[in-house]
């Protein structure tokens, strides 16, 4: 069901042509209303695609009447003929729905560069053509539509007091943070206030796809985009509307995660023990983003000294000397020596727990991320993307 | 000759017994004067193994008669015991030497968290077989008994008024700045002070081996140390001597880079009109550490909308829709738009120029690194190191 499982929305996802496999390459989720509340995170990338540019101007009204969304070119570095495709876009969607162009929110995923006249007609009558087929059943179909290189689509549904909230996503390269690159497109039948929709959007994305750097590598297209339609009637309670956002985009950020380009472990790095948060994200991370530690984890090898060499590149407070590294719960390191043999460390199935104890604080955090692998190395060399 | 090529020195490498293969691991050099003036630069990383904690104490004398490299285990993160064993490396050197213990720099390089009675044992009695052996042509015995996955020895002999400066270098792999991972040695027969010896050394790295970045892991272990004799009975010219001994530098390190672990291109990242150095140099570097620019390079992609996502990562002063890219001599990139075809760029060779435009101001800076590769990932998961 994905973003069509609360009530109010409608969706489609069709083949326009810009992939060269004929799949399905553009989306279309509408709001119905009554509410038309909308709320967006985009990437914190300077270099920002044309889409990205657009829809970051649009969101400032806290309302949205729908998402179009194409996974056939990023529309980046295109120029102003870029920017025009864009707009020619939300005119066309706004146009054929019946409401004002800032009402739409465009998103693009592809090859950054590509965005020629070809592509921008395509786009045009791709919209067009899903806009003609909306259902309330098409939640699936646009899941697919925005995939590229994922293997599978990516959706969850969770259901509050009386209210619903449903999403999907895609991403499976570029993953990093500040956002881990992917398009998502979060509904919910639920009342919210812009103000609401955007506090809760950012309380739910800081802790889930913020935390997700499979590869390191930041994208120009990164959104998130949560709707709500007020059609449940039903105002929700505030924490608990928020632990059920950040339950979705956890289930979605970890779907990536198995889902990664060439990813043979998922990896969950927990901090603890450190002086505050941001602290324990910047351990974690300087842990997910070095490649002898990825490469170890691809070779089953419980090597907690790059795990040492890592964090010692942060300027986090801890002593070196007196960290702990548990890897699957074997304590392979304490206070700066050898603990546990590593023979007893298993790294042979795809869930992989580091768990690094900094002996300080209080605060703690953990980072999503991936191995290095052969299948990643091939992915991303033999192909363009 | 490696770093016996200047008059005044004498050096030796011998086996073990560290490494399995039975190939050579320990590397002794001595200067025999008449000036013992000596200078290091270590690893930036907090994390730094037990040679580095000691050598960074010697070496603030300004003076050094001997270095002591093993190159069968890093002595990282080994605790006391470790610590012990480097004092009695140096102990036991400076016995055999006539000389202080506070005259003896160590180094070494291997696997984090080995350093057990064994590998003592062995440190010491080939610290003592290899003092046995000092001769002033055992420089290439001492650069081959520093290597670790290095396939060839890295030497180099610059030239200068009535002066010679002689150097060795290892590093394969951990190649990341602040410094590079690596242990090299560099000997000249000029004479100098301490603080003329320390402020070349640190000018000289500074834009060498600072600026190389293969993996973006950095080391526990990286040491450069500069020994003069001052047996050439001349004072050299203060910036003829530094710019000889940045051109042993840049010679010892563009061996490193065209001998990095796995790698199939070198990549020369030049930034160009940067706002200032720091901002060149932090541009470059975010492209060097970005895989997907790496994997790229290996497929002879020339993405350079990978290159303009790195760079957007950075909060240097530029404006990502003003920015050249050239790979190769072709211009893939201006102004935010694609530039010439790509499929100018022949990216088949193992030299690969990619330079960056910002059109800002007049500053820039080449970081040097390496691709991705299938062979990168198989020797860094395929054993532990």
């Amino acid at each position: 069901m994905s973003v069509t499982a609360p009530a109010g929305f409608e969706a489609a996802g069709v083949a326009a042509g810009l992939k060269s496999t004929g799949k399905k390459d553009v989306a279309v989720i509408v709001n119905r209303g009554p509410q038309r509340t909308a709320a967006a995170v985009f990437t914190s990338n300077r270099a920002k695609a044309n889409p990205i540019l657009w829809s970051q101007q649009a969101i400032k009204t806290g309302a949205a009447d729908a998402v179009v969304l194409n996974s056939g070119g990023a529309n980046c570095f295109t120029g102003d003929f870029g920017f025009q495709t864009t707009h020619q876009t939300a005119e066309r969607a706004a146009e054929l729905l019946g409401v004002g162009a800032a009402g739409i929110q465009v998103c693009s995923t592809g090859l950054i560069g590509t965005g020629d006249e070809t592509f921008r007609t395509r786009v045009l009558s791709g919209t067009a053509d899903a806009i003609s087929r909306l259902s309330a059943d098409g939640g699936d179909d646009a899941a697919h539509a925005i995939m590229t290189t994922d293997s599978v689509p990516k959706t969850v549904r969770i259901e509050g007091d009386g209210w619903t909230i449903g999403g999907m996503a895609k991403g499976a390269g570029m993953l990093a943070p500040g956002l881990a690159t992917m398009l998502v497109v979060l509904t919910t039948d639920a009342q919210l206030t812009g103000e609401e929709a955007d506090a809760h959007l950012r309380a739910a994305t800081r802790v889930s796809f913020d935390r997700l750097d499979s590869d390191g590598a930041m994208s120009t297209n990164d959104q998130v985009t949560l709707m709500a339609s007020g059609a449940s009637g039903r105002t929700p309670d505030a924490a608990a509307f928020r632990a059920a956002l950040t339950e979705a985009c956890m289930s979605l950020a970890t779907q990536l995660m198995a889902d990664a380009e060439g990813a043979g472990h998922d990896i969950f790095i927990r901090v603890l023990h450190a002086a505050n948060e941001d602290e324990a994200v910047t351990v974690a991370r300087s842990v997910a983003r070095n490649n002898l530690f990825k490469t170890a984890i691809f070779g089953e090898d419980p090597n907690w000294g790059r795990v040492l060499a890592a964090i010692g590149t942060t300027d986090a407070e801890f002593d070196p000397y007196d960290v702990d590294v548990t890897m699957n719960g074997v304590r392979v390191c304490t206070g700066g020596g050898p603990d546990r043999p590593r023979e007893e460390v298993d790294l042979s199935g795809r869930m992989t727990r580091v768990d690094i104890d900094l002996r300080v604080g209080e605060a703690e955090a953990t980072v999503m991320t991936n191995d290095l692998t052969h299948a990643y190395v091939h992915e991303n060399s033999a192909y363009s993307s």
